[in-house]
């Protein structure tokens, strides 16, 4: 629906549409777009509700937050975002990371939603978008795939209806296993049910124009809500519920910026302080997940994803959001799975919250736990090891890095990633490939630019073999591969220049691109001399070995 | 007298080598050498021991703190260090550091030497030599130029008679103006005389062999002495001496572990936690300032220098100087500008240490001044200004953030040089350039090696371009000089061929090499054409626009 810029628009035009999304789009709906749009919507809003409700359990808030955070979202991102197809809203991870900064209390989740998109809002103005092309796929593989593990695992003590499980993930798998035997035998049916369902259902027959497994969710919770009711209705209730929901919708509050406690106060200054690393990870997971989902619609249904603009997007929803109780959100994995429009979607989130959170205090936690673990199962993904063996082994490093440290803490998983990765690009352009041919004279060929970290690293190998061999050889760099050269590489040709003239051997230069020719010249090198071909800079060199340094030479030594 | 490596030498003489440098050259010393460098030593070591008076001054110990620095370097530099130009020993950019992490106590300057020199150790144990690569020339430019300005204006108190003077640079310019009024007149005759003898004197004639202006300091201090010592008998002092000094080479004691306070003592956790940053800033820069003295004293004197050797050289002299009450030493800037052996100098620093300490309580503090400005001047560079402004115009950010910055904090300042440039560097491997050629089809020839932070902006050009004109064009990717690729970059090629396939375009690939050409391979991507040129790519590409994507394609589409 989003096509390539028009060439005939103005540039405020063009501003416009780049900052509001929604007046590209907006223009050329129809009404076949709205039929198919509202079915779409309600299939993911049957979605949206038991995941909202199952998120807001796993960020250990009570469930209605879940609900609070859904709806806002929705609709900013209508306005502002670039990828139509994304929803924000709670997810799984943003839920883990709000579970383990705000202590389980909504006063200090609904300050880090406004929090984190004052910080989103500040960086898409900024500008700081690009910071997202530093986290590669290996990282966000390894840190989707651990997530999936460990969101999932979480989960598992709620399908065995155990309780008092820590939350450290080694912690967590240990008293899990420790006190299996404790488990309830019948909420642990509720999940066989969801994974039995097959992804394309031969019942619900009027959804067949949209994706079909999204209204799984909605069934499953559904049908174990009844049986629950029926348990509850006989008298005796085997299963751990919801328990009851606040109805009616969130009030429209500015955030809380200090927390009543009953011995007074707690400042902002010091909520602040307790939220600590939070305040930086949270808004960056947020946007890094956005982005990345963003990023696949946009390439399946063809358009470009601006990260500046996600940024404003994001921030302002959170920012918005903060007002409705709502606690970080961000674009999910699981829910944007179908192609919606989010109109429908936030209208059954506000008509259940006006209508239905009666209801929602039969819905058994393990039915909760199944909508999560079937929405997160999917992001791991274990092919990615033996690809990654054959394309590029080193990307394994940071895979399995991230990955692996995930499971101790996502935000040190995904830094740690980050880190690594960055390590590995800044240690292939400080030691770039370089290629030396031995043709009497010494051929040496950079294989990329030349920056300041290789330039000691050229100057060694260069100096090492001209003088490894008796006598000395002269040295041709040929340049073809060096688009951009800076002033420490340039000090180092410089250097290498006169050391080699002082062994009376020459170091000529050929195949300059402009910008390397400009600079070289520029900095006046003593003995500098440069040919366009290595045939013309080999006699030329050939020529100086045999004692005419001084001949033929476009620019003379001054030494 | 370093050739290059014997091509002969088996590999454990080689290694032997390479950790003991010593004996590279000790065989190959000669009844000449040892004269010319007994000559040097007696020069150097007359620099020395003024400068080790005043450094110590610096870095606000007593006096004798720093000929107790000034001998233990330069015996184990001797043994292990790669460049032998250079002589370890206190600095003044160390000094001042050591003036800012060790509140002007000896045991915790004693405890910092001990502490850099097992860091030190660490890291060349642990080959992060490599590092320094990281700080490229602006920022040395930068901090050298800053610092030379700092620690002279740090001397203009001690010419002018100033007490009470606050460390900060900026508070230290403007209190100074502001009590220049209470200047002592005597004080600031003695500075003019250092300056005003000539680089090359006509007196002194016995120095003729080696470079004057390094006995300039001892005759300015010896003269100065006398001054002060004439005033002194004749019963007024207007002039502020250094004091007395106590006699004696400094016991071999273990460094201080704990520090004895009036009420209990100071543990060793708490000493390291007061120094804080203190240890990893000192070790950092001390070898830095090796190494880029070092490198310098290479090439003009045709050497290499192993960053890890160095390391390892400066880990054992602060290790085993810490055992002789020795502060933090470093390669020095202006001692080592003479081409000088070792073993005369740190004897005559044993000899002044054993029998001229009771003389030194003469030398004015104004004459220390004055050794101290005359040494640092030279390191100030203006025209590195102008020629970054014609070489790399980029470069100018990291020198001018470092030069500025190290006013407020010499730390601060070269982190954030390191930190500049990284960013710069980190911005041109994420935007390397692209040329587009229009020629029927998109001919598309990335500058560079592509890696993950310039996959997206790679995939965003061709597409625009790609669809930017009606019909879109064919696009072939000129990889010629594309040396390595990464798993981010083939993803993201990956997904611009199914694009641009949706869009009934191709993409083909030409002059591909092999690494890069295997990972494709590997990664089989749907729709993966390559050929050797790019006029058989570009032939390939037209047929497929005209019609026939299946035919001719050494690999099919699978889709």
């Amino acid at each position: 629906m989003w096509g390539p810029r028009q060439p005939g628009q103005r540039w405020w035009q063009r501003a416009m549409r780049r900052r509001l999304p929604v007046l590209g789009w907006l223009p050329r709906y129809s009404l076949t777009c709205l039929r198919l749009d509202v079915t779409a919507g309600i299939t993911v809003g049957l979605t949206v509700v038991p995941q909202a409700l199952a998120y807001a359990e796993v960020a250990g808030l009570p469930v209605q937050y879940g609900l609070y955070s859904s709806f806002v979202g929705c609709f900013v991102y209508c306005l502002l975002g670039t990828a139509k197809d994304v929803t924000l809203g709670p997810t799984a991870i943003m839920s883990l990371l709000v579970s383990s900064y705000t202590f389980h209390d909504p006063t200090y989740a609904v300050l880090l939603a406004f929090l984190s998109g004052c910080i989103q809002l500040a960086m898409g103005l900024l500008h700081l978008g690009f910071l997202l092309d530093f986290v590669s796929c290996p990282v966000i593989k390894g840190f989707t795939s651990a997530a999936s593990i460990t969101i999932s695992f979480n989960q598992v003590k709620n399908i065995l209806g155990l309780q008092g499980i820590p939350r450290q993930f080694f912690l967590q798998v240990y008293e899990t296993l420790r006190r299996i035997g404790e488990t309830r035998s019948a909420p642990s049916l509720h999940p066989c049910c969801t994974q039995v369902l097959p992804d394309s259902p031969p019942f619900a027959p009027g959804f067949q124009c949209c994706s079909l497994p999204s209204a799984r969710n909605a069934l499953v919770v559904l049908a174990a809500g009844l049986v629950a009711y029926s348990f509850q209705v006989s008298g005796s209730q085997p299963l751990m519920l919801t328990g009851s929901v606040p109805r009616g919708l969130p009030p429209f509050d500015p955030p809380p910026f200090s927390k009543a406690v009953p011995n007074g106060t707690v400042p902002f200054g010091r909520m602040v302080q307790d939220m600590g690393a939070g305040l930086a990870v949270v808004p960056l997971v947020g946007v890094l997940e956005t982005v990345a989902i963003a990023k696949a619609f946009a390439s399946q249904n063809d358009y470009r994803i601006d990260a500046n603009q996600e940024l404003l997007a994001m921030g302002t929803a959170n920012l918005l959001g903060s007002f409705f109780s709502s606690y970080p959100i961000t674009g999910s994995f699981g829910r944007t799975a179908v192609n919606a429009q989010t109109g429908p979607q936030c209208t059954l989130v506000l008509l259940s919250l006006a209508y239905l959170t009666s209801l929602f205090c039969y819905i058994p936690k393990a039915a909760l736990a199944a909508v999560i673990i079937s929405a997160v199962i999917p992001m791991f993904d274990a092919r990615i090891f033996r690809t990654l063996w054959r394309v590029k082994r080193l990307d394994l490093i940071p895979l399995c890095v991230t990955f692996l440290l995930c499971f101790w803490e996502v935000q040190y998983g995904i830094m740690a990633g980050v880190l690594v990765s960055g390590i590995l690009l800044l240690y292939s352009v400080a030691r770039p490939p370089i290629k030396v041919l031995e043709q009497g004279v010494l051929l040496v060929q950079p294989g990329s630019s030349l920056h300041f970290p290789a330039a000691d690293h050229l100057q060694d190998i260069i100096r090492d073999r001209a003088l490894a061999a008796s006598p000395p050889r002269s040295v041709i760099l040929d340049c073809h591969h060096v688009s951009t050269i800076d002033y420490t590489a340039v000090v180092g040709l410089a250097e290498l220049l006169q050391d080699l003239h002082k062994h009376g051997i020459s170091l000529v230069f050929c195949s300059l691109q402009d910008p390397v020719l400009r600079a070289l010249l520029a900095a006046d090198l003593e003995g500098f001399r440069h040919f366009p071909s290595w045939e013309e800079a080999g006699e030329a060199a050939m020529r100086h070995t045999h004692g005419c340094w001084q001949a033929g030479a476009p620019r003379e030594p001054g030494e």
